[in-house]
């Protein structure tokens, strides 16, 4: 590795060297440097400060960066409206107001309709395919070109593992159920439901439980068990039901591009790990928390799954989506393409391993 | 962080430091130095040098963590045999004799029956599950006590991902198929076939597909199609039945534990995320070449899933191993305690998260 790092004498190694001299300190080799001029960077998310795993995640990330590089690299985390309001964090970073931002890939689809697709698809992948399609089907490289565009450089910081279908006031037995439903929920997802006759509204978070409880609105998804219990849907609603979705959605970890490029390879590296660490422990502790949420839900609550005809509807709507979205956009038919080449070569491999086995341990 | 790196003044640097004198190097900040004692660690593994993905994965581990410390832990990866024959790296790094090695846990069962669990268990928890038990379920808690008694220190270094049932010459239609068959078969997995008539052998991986292909065996598990392929048993067998005994198989990169403590926080943070990104490329190179060589496999090989007949019995001589093997040893006792808690916390939320999505997504 090319060292691009030189020496910030610190306050201890000026002391040490004028106590002693400078050959003695060279030979007796106890000098206390730091290894490099110390980067200090600025991180803003979408996230109230240290939010549950999201938050907490991107902290860790930050400290983990300090540990790394002995101090001389410093995230300092600006939760949302801090710095910069939630969702105008990619424009910051792309104009270089901050250096980095941590967010959910699917709120800058209007930016480009393709991005939507590195932040994960209903009926797609799980997050664990989702992160081999960007190691190795082509993924990043698409993500990182058509991102440059915006003077950004992506990285994966964090999925949410499989998240549920959502939280409905009546049962739903068919497609008939959903019609004029009026329902919180979000991006792919949402264009889904509209064209199942859902009526999707998009409300701010912290107005979603209210509207629930009143019947302003009849349904909401959010996240999982446990992010969802914090929310107190279970108090709002009974019929929970399982994900479809989002089965895998993306974090990212997103710097200004020419901001990056200015980091020593040392950094850079560092970064990249440390967001491999917080990839895989918000994974995992997702899994664990939802695990205990679910077994703590009150008796109330009824865990369904939506009828056949109402997810063949879904398939079939989705695709629909997909092929208006790439008629309209190139860049959506080439990240689109990239993912179904990942999808057909991972689903026979998928089919007799990990389904077949959780079908086989029952 | 409280840091323990002291300098060590490098050649450049002395240069610099005797040339421009001692305050002029501290003004002007730009003598080029190295962060710490260099320190240089022997690791050895069980695999053939370079071998795919578990050969590879930890070269590029060893590669990391000299980038991410600039330069200044340097990790010495041998190949099998080389310092150490392949499974003595147990026994070398806990005598110091080597500082670590990169290996599967599976192999320890010799030294002590519990250790058999933190390598994985047939029909338990994938991959993905184990490393939330290690982390948020008490499995490296457990780990890590009773490694100590060996004087060693393990990280997760890797996982297989769901491995494959095995190449079997004749269609097993029945348990009576079972009876007598030749299986080269290790571990947890050998010794319920055992209890289902089959007669388990144990091979060195270069005589197995001779031995398969002459007959001298009757089956033979591996790994998955990829290495499977490599191995060239398509050529020998052709009914490649599904996995059940190896879900998530987990390998260690471990040191010997004083080594370890000696070894800086930052060489400590940089080790542990740089197995972190080794575990998760390691996940993703297995799905994805996976997928890739069973799209590859040869027309006459059959994909098949053993009968319902026999992965039940397998349960159930699952179940009197390990009750038997509780008797044996407490510390098997405890730590199938906590495994068993955590498969049972997970269950519920996996049926209705991972499980259902893939039925759904069909």
């Amino acid at each position: 590795m090319q060292r691009r790092d030189f020496i910030t004498s610190t306050a201890v190694g000026a002391t040490a060297l004028a106590f002693t001299g400078c050959r003695r300190a060279e030979e007796k080799q106890t000098i206390y440097i730091n290894k490099g001029k110390k980067v200090r960077l600025k991180l803003a998310t979408s996230w109230p400060a240290h939010f549950p795993i999201m938050g907490t995640g991107v902290d860790e990330f930050a400290k983990r960066c300090g540990e790394l590089s002995g101090g001389t690299l410093e995230i300092k985390v600006y939760p949302k409206n801090i710095l910069v309001p939630a969702l105008q964090v990619f424009d910051a970073t792309s104009a270089a107001q901050i250096d980095a931002f941590h967010s959910g890939v699917y709120y800058w689809k209007g930016k480009n309709s393709a991005f939507s697709l590195f932040g994960g698809m209903p009926l797609g992948l799980t997050s664990e395919e989702m992160i081999t399609w960007f190691k190795f089907g082509g993924g990043y490289d698409l993500w990182r070109e058509m991102y440059a565009k915006f003077n950004l450089y992506p990285l994966i910081g964090g999925t949410t593992g499989p998240q549920m279908g959502g939280w409905f006031k009546k049962e739903i037995n068919s497609l008939a159920d959903l019609q004029g439903l009026k329902m919180r929920i979000p991006g792919l997802g949402g264009e889904v439901m509209k064209r199942l006759g859902v009526n999707p509204i998009l409300l701010p978070a912290g107005d979603i439980f209210t509207s629930l409880e009143r019947g302003t609105i009849d349904a909401t998804e959010w996240v999982g068990p446990y992010l969802d219990k914090m929310m107190g849907f279970d108090k709002a609603a009974s019929f929970y039901y399982t994900g479809w979705h989002e089965p895998g959605s993306i974090l990212e970890v997103t710097f200004n591009k020419a901001r990056w490029e200015k980091l020593s390879s040392e950094h850079q590296a560092i970064i990249t790990v440390a967001t491999e660490e917080m990839t895989s422990n918000m994974l995992q502790e997702f899994r664990y928390k939802n695990a205990q949420a679910l077994q703590e839900m009150p008796a109330n609550v009824q865990v369904k799954v939506f009828p056949k005809e109402v997810m063949d509807a879904a398939k079939k709507a989705l695709g629909e989506v997909l092929t208006d979205e790439s008629i309209k956009s190139d860049d959506f038919k080439r990240v689109l393409a990239s993912y179904e080449a990942f999808v057909k070569l991972n689903k026979p491999w998928n089919d007799i391993s990990t389904k077949n086995f959780l079908e086989i341990r029952g």
